[in-house]
């Protein structure tokens, strides 16, 4: 067998999910990336090889994200009894358990990359299904494939997604602890009901961050990225938060949040400001004031989603 | 005493608020309008006289909502002392108590005829301050101001609108039933705490529906108008209500939503679509069946807001 046909390797962008008031539907694609390099084995020898961020925890064997999603793929195109076993190489940027979608840059590699080998009888809607089957959300896995801005509606159980580009050229400055937070943990912090007033608060600002970004209005963001819905709850579970943001925007930030279920924070700023250095200064320089040690990563937009590397 | 230099004529147009999940913060102005001659008087009479819509029930002396739009901006700009008085000319076409704006357009007339005969001391943002302040909410009078769709965010009593053309050629189709509703009443209707998933479903939708909206993107829009917050517990106010949304899609449209409290239906489709009249039909039809006659209103987007016909 000529493993050359059955090997693809993919870039996948690291993403950050909610943006703020966008709970559960709000994603953006970040100019981090996970490598995956797949090889689709006739025989059931699953070999898995890491390299990179939390290299030494990922599941070796069947449990292997990446191999679950290979093997999803192949059973939805009904290849399974084809491709028994794979060998998956990956190298990785991106921060584990920080809310910086790590497990989706898996779960999209995996589709993506198998997809590619088997001759592309999936399109990417079909594989957003997926993979938002596979992850549970849409929040992540959206932007990881689409790249840009994502807006997510679950519509009878099914996914729709639209990304898109703003027109403002952004610098994503995100500070990243040194504790991992599980998307568990910070769901289950969450009221199940919440008034009328909050919900109101996130609908009108995550309209408003989309109309910004759309049109271009770098001047309405300010009011754009709060949100009263899963950061005051969550707040606790990241030492300093509120203060953090404080720092960003005093330093400049046009808005800050918690990236997905944290433990990342977020915050964004034009290209044109130049002031992500200083943001990304203060963030980490106030996290410490809390006890928190963090590193700043200074990131653009991710345009493209997941991408081919080679055949 | 020149009354020609006191007066000015200004055209408002009727508005739509909520248009499904953007409860409390969007808006959309269309092609019906109210028309308000005003005459600034040293004295202090008032005169009203009213023609069209709700003619016979429009306060005639202190209490009209025009003459308090005006009074309050006089006020604003210190001039309470100078014009006592006004004659204030209504042509209303703008059906009364349907959640179309008619008190809006009141305020939004009053407000902007005073300020140009006034030598425009209040900007745009400084007359949406007042209206919203007046109103009680910017959900109206944001659209009757600045025109096309809005979206408006609340921060710390201070409201702040955005005003975007949709890249899509819309009708708007809108059911008038013969029966009134009041604000108030449909206020009273809706819980005080919502479900976080409920809360979810409205800012993907809304989110969802500005994208679609401004990059012109109506194969997404069937998604979009959908609500979870607001329209199910005024359902019983609006009989046949959902029944009528259906009929709507059934014929063609895109979405539907009760247009601000109601008892308004408002359907859209594309210019393009040519199914505006199929659509009317079907949901005074569809109403007819529920026991409420309606009349339909075939309208299109407002794209100027508030304009000054006259000097």
């Amino acid at each position: 067998m000529d493993n050359k046909k059955n090997r693809a390797v993919v870039r996948v962008p690291g993403t950050s999910a909610n943006c703020g008031p966008g709970f559960d539907c709000l994603g953006v694609a970040t100019t981090i990336y996970n490598y995956l390099d797949l090889t689709l084995l006739r025989g059931s020898k699953i070999i898995v090889e890491s390299k990179g961020e939390g290299a030494e925890n990922i599941p070796r064997g069947r449990k292997n994200l990446a191999w679950q999603a290979v093997r999803r793929l192949l059973q939805e195109v009904k290849r399974e009894d084809e491709f028994k076993g794979a060998i998956i190489r990956t190298k990785n940027n991106v921060p584990i358990s920080r809310g910086l979608g790590s497990s989706s840059t898996a779960i999209v590699g995996g589709l993506v990359a198998a997809n590619e080998i088997l001759g592309s009888p999936l399109n990417r809607q079909e594989l957003l299904k997926l993979a938002t089957e596979i992850e549970g959300h849409p929040d992540n896995v959206a932007p990881a494939l689409f790249g840009g801005f994502t807006v997510s509606v679950m519509d009878k159980g099914e996914v729709q997604t639209f990304s898109f580009l703003p027109r403002i050229k952004l610098k994503l400055i995100v500070a990243v602890p040194d504790f991992e937070l599980s998307t568990r943990l910070a769901r289950k912090v969450l009221p199940k009901h919440i008034s009328m007033k909050d919900a109101i608060f996130n609908i009108s600002r995550a309209s408003m961050l989309i109309a910004a970004l759309v049109e271009g209005r770098a001047d309405l963001l300010p009011l754009a990225f709060d949100d009263a819905l899963h950061q005051p709850y969550r707040k606790k579970l990241v030492p300093g938060m509120s203060e953090v943001f404080e720092a960003a925007k005093n330093a400049g930030a046009l808005g800050a949040a918690i990236s997905g279920a944290g433990s990342c924070l977020i915050a964004f700023t034009t290209l044109k400001s130049g002031l992500e250095d200083k943001i990304a200064s203060a963030m980490v320089e106030e996290f410490k004031i809390h006890g928190v040690n963090s590193k700043a990563l200074i990131l653009d937009l991710d345009r493209r989603g997941a991408q081919i590397m080679k055949r």
